[in-house]
């Protein structure tokens, strides 16, 4: 007699079995992926599956009703201790006894996938660095002496299939009372890190059903941001985030290194202040989800180069010089403890992404990681903008990334009326072209200003000043209003036909809200808040410009805007100032926060971390500081083309009347014009 | 025209060179065993090597006095710095330019042959875990971006074919200054663990002479000993002993088991106190040779199940009860730092030789090291006295090992004179046939106590008591001078003829010196005495026994007394004393120190730690604890023959008057005894 046909779903994967093989035995024999934890011992209840019965044409069998064993006393306990769902069954006690189809529900499989929570519709494919594993390890034998950990290393060799790992000394100052306190059955966490061997991080006496967890940390110059993940289930418990109290050393990331370089150990202080910090993240995510911060076995952290560097306890000194040295760009598998991460548990690890280059960090990489470049078919052009916008530019064939300066004016730093993106602050601003008057959305409400109920809507927040978005906005409505001329001139009342363009100083600003009546500010865009934005747009897009002359192309197919102020700011106002080069507006799409996604990937997805490797040595890393033609661009960027044009660079062409907007740059806007003319 | 011809000596390697190939690469190329750590630069000289010129018939060739290139500047300088020894060359330099022999003297080769300071006349071959390698690592390219440390993998990997190692952060923070110091010449120190990759523990600028130590130490329960030495050349610097100050909390093994069991944190104290005292030796031994403690990057550590557990923070309870499971028997590599050695290199290793059972543990591995019973041809019994005798039987063919609980009376405690070997211990000890007089010598002097000028020879020591050896010898003559009867009973002054022989009690005690005039001691061996050495010998001689009933042999071949004790004692005696099976006199030879000197082995030697793992596997392990046979044979063993005799245990058959020494044995009496009727 033929032995009866198994065939899971939605695998498709078949095979034939003896009567009476449990159906995660089958499972394991064919390489369905269906989650154990205790081994088969009836314990854990990750092995459910729900067995299908009937005719099943498209797999040409019939399923009799009792294709499986009855439900029996594990299942039954199990049923009424936690409930299983009807038709459900646990795959180590129902045995085959004829044909029959049985379906792996995604939560039973261990590579299931996470769909993101971003607009984007990838998903985060499971597989945890770190997992449990339940086993009964053998009893001493006086005669036939091993120690504890062998009979530990000889059963989760028999049952996992585990050949070798590590074996931290205080896990293994555990162990005898963990084995005697469980009666020999344990619970034994390991962790595979991207390099290295494997390693036992905790035992547990019994069987544990406390959830792993992992914290995904993405730790930028101004904020940290932290999301605490379910290493099983990949479900975000909490997010948090807290300011960089690096930032009392210097707001941006160069005057950190000068901090270091003046301050004999400044660099030291920084990294104290930055682990204190990542600790009190760890804490606050931990306590949003009423979790153990002693659960957390994992923490993946994306950062900038110059953090990269304070929170290992590297010396920033080269970075802040050319040729902007990395002490390393390789990933870093660590344990957490070493980076004074100590409220974690005790044996938990770290993985700090590679750095791309000395200027391109470990958030580029985990950008890369979220959107895949190498993957597209499409020319993509990614932008994550902050204080350093870094820029990748690529498709299957190459991949090239830069940093561009950007300055702070797109945090909403250095402008006049600019703040961060806060409750109150302008996020959204249209010019009527006849009136020139203003209308404008505050972060918190969803009115817009001249809507019936806006000041009572934003009584308690105010209207506070103008975020990175806001401006963008308003200096592109401006100049559609045609209150900017292309040289980025805010003209005079008689100029523009409104009393909003008013004196200031020698120049002009135009005024987009006046809540001094109600004790609150003037808000307005001043000609230095014109030229701080330029000064920024300019770097954006000339190192955008740069990576498209090194690919050798004058379009881009389709760009991505990443990062919290990516995801805010409009397309069409970014093109009109000449932000990001030109493409059809539905070319242009927010990833939210690609770092962070970047960062959760490495964090639930352990080969995801070897492919970020491969993925950034591949990478072809342009240094934007030392490029006579990135200062080409630059200076070619610093005029706003009126409307939205698909050449801009050739309207650039057209010698329009410009203005010198510091001193530095015109030395090199002249070296700029006298190289075009050489071409 | 062919390619000169080179022949390389001691090891015989040829073959031929294009003219104008140094020394240094053919030899690479060859496989000849040529040292460099600069890689050929010219600056370590650890290549040099001697041209031989003239005919050699034996090889076939004639050396042209210009075989060589001419001496060049590099040697000059080197020369006239530190001075070559005549004839000498560099083999970097050196260029080949005919047919030539050439040299490699001992000290330039890696693997070395360092002759052992012991009897025997095994050698140790050096081949270091820990070695230095001088690189020049290309300098950052803002072009090319790469990290410092990915520049210096690149160098490892085209100098040295070092593939991959790990970084420790502390390490990695010291790179970038190390590089730019030492002008992008670094010298790079790798420690390879026995488990695991190589680790990268130093990088420092420049060339770098100092030599790297390494610290064999041999944790005993009474007294730690360290041998510092030279990695490189293999010689022992300095070596020191201290006490374990793990006496406080119990003077043998098994009372600090009781002491951590009785006391809640008792075992983490003990730890902290055997941590400290190894820092204690191994500052100790730093300062005897005037080097840098922090210049020890390696320590290997041999001791007892119970130290071993006690020294690497383990609970030590389970070593105290059957069925003794030690929480793990494998070798462990550590960072010296995790068992608190916080005073050598800071990144320094530590191995710890794994344990046979929860009765033999790393010092009997190091023995086994040391002696290689598994390559013996004659079955050889390998004894290791201390308060637990550690006894390995074996051959090629199969090596059996057990435990066998001697108690402290071999080590001079619990004897009424006893005391630790030490100047002024009688170690030696006759008795005159006929007139029943003892002589005897003291530790720290050469005289016999009969001869002219021993009073002024020992003024300033005294004779201050008895050692192990020396009560060994006194018991063992007193049986041969007819104070004693088989069963141990001393005889009156009446039955002995002798008033040494003096009432003691309801026994007897045998006056072997009267110090009391002078304010010394009366020195005596009592009838309890006599009592403690036989328990003590008879659980030697049983353990043994036990090893040769499960081997099935009768006999050995060879026996090998290894520690201080098994150095000092007359196996004369010993055989008297029925403490060792007999055997021919000139078959019984003391190892010294065989436990200290397998550490030695371990940190000279890093292949020797692999073999160790190996050998232990492949020992069978016998526990006495439960073993009824080793009832029986302790027992058996109690009497005394009164003279070599190579049947030792068909003396015993003969029902001799037997003295029960205690109540607890004389029911395992009774129990030996019924079952030899058995048999």
């Amino acid at each position: 007699m033929t032995d009866p046909l198994v065939i899971f779903t939605p695998s498709g994967k078949r095979g034939r079995f003896p009567v009476g093989t449990p159906v995660l035995t089958a499972a394991r024999q064919l390489g369905v992926d269906l989650d154990s934890v205790c081994g088969g011992r009836g314990i854990c209840s990750k092995c459910q599956v729900t067995p299908a019965f009937g005719e099943f044409p498209k797999h040409g069998v019939t399923v009799a009703p009792h294709a499986l064993s009855d439900w029996n006393a594990v299942e039954a306990r199990y049923d009424e201790k936690r409930g299983l769902k009807p038709g459900r069954r646990l795959g180590c006690q129902a045995a085959i006894q004829s044909d029959v189809v049985i379906d792996v529900p995604p939560e039973s499989q261990v590579h299931r996938q996470v769909v993101r929570k971003a607009a984007t519709d990838r998903v985060i494919e499971m597989d945890p660095a770190t997992r449990r594993y339940f086993v009964e390890v053998a009893e001493p034998d006086i005669h036939d002496p091993s120690g504890d950990l062998q009979r530990l290393k000889d059963a989760l060799r028999d049952n996992w299939e585990i050949e070798s790992f590590e074996v931290p000394l205080p896990v293994l100052a555990g162990l005898q009372s963990a084995l005697r306190k469980g009666n020999w059955q344990v619970t034994a966490t390991l962790l595979t890190p991207a390099a290295g061997a494997p390693r036992l991080i905790d035992v547990a006496p019994g069987f544990v059903e406390a959830p792993l967890l992992g914290l995904a940390i993405d730790l930028g110059s101004t904020t940290i941001a932290g999301h605490l993940c379910d290493l099983s289930t990949g479900a975000v418990l909490a997010s948090s985030g807290i300011m960089n109290p690096q930032i009392r050393f210097g707001e941006d990331l160069m005057s950190r290194v000068s901090y270091a370089m003046m301050n004999p150990g400044g660099a030291a202080e920084m990294t104290g202040a930055v682990r204190e910090a990542l600790n009190t993240l760890a804490a606050e995510t931990a306590r949003e989800s009423r979790a153990d911060p002693a659960d957390i076995v994992e923490a993946v952290i994306v950062c900038n180069p110059v953090m990269h560097h304070l929170m290992l306890g590297l010396d920033p000194t080269e970075l802040g010089q050319a040729p902007f040295a990395l002490a390393t760009s390789e990933s870093l598998s660590l344990a957490a403890d070493e980076l004074g991460l100590n409220c974690l548990h005790p044996q938990a690890g770290a993985y700090v992404l590679p750095c791309i280059a000395g200027h391109v960090g470990a958030d580029a990489a985990a950008v890369a990681l979220s959107e895949s470049p190498e993957q597209q078919d499409k020319l993509t052009l990614i932008i994550d903008v902050g204080t350093n916008a870094e820029i990748m530019l690529g498709n299957r064939n190459r991949v090239l990334a830069c940093s561009s300066p950007t300055g702070p004016a797109f945090e909403g730093a250095q402008i006049s009326s600019g703040q961060r993106a806060a409750p109150g602050a302008i996020e959204r601003v249209e010019i009527a072209p006849l009136t020139k008057e203003p209308r404008f959305r505050v972060i918190g409400c969803d009115l817009w200003s001249d809507d019936p109920g806006f000041s009572a809507a934003t009584a308690v927040t105010g209207v506070t000043g103008i975020c990175g978005s806001g401006i963008i906005e308003a200096v592109a409505e401006m100049r559609i209003a045609g209150l900017l001329d292309a040289s980025g001139l805010i003209g005079s009342a008689e100029q523009t036909g409104t009393s909003r363009c008013a004196p200031d100083g020698r120049t002009h600003a135009y005024l987009i809200h006046d809540g001094s009546e109600d004790g609150g500010p003037r808000i307005t865009v001043t000609q230095a808040d014109i030229r701080a934005i330029q000064l920024a747009k300019s770097a954006l897009y000339a190192g955008a410009r740069l990576l498209m002359d090194e690919m050798g192309v004058d379009r881009v197919e389709r760009i991505v805007l990443a990062g919290a102020f990516g995801a805010h700011i409009s397309p069409k106002h970014a093109m009109v100032l000449g932000m990001i080069p030109d493409a059809p507006l539905n070319a242009v799409t927010s990833a939210g926060n690609a770092a962070g996604t970047g960062a959760r990937i490495a964090l639930l997805n352990h080969a995801a971390r070897g492919r970020i490797e491969q993925i950034v040595r591949r990478i072809t890393k342009v240094e934007t500081a030392v490029e006579p033609r990135f200062q080409e661009h630059f200076v070619n960027a610093n005029a706003i083309p009126h409307a939205v044009d698909p050449f801009p660079e050739l309207a650039q062409v057209v010698d329009l009347p410009r203005v010198g907007f510091n001193t530095g740059a015109s030395g090199a806007g002249a070296g700029g014009r006298r190289r075009r003319r050489r071409n």
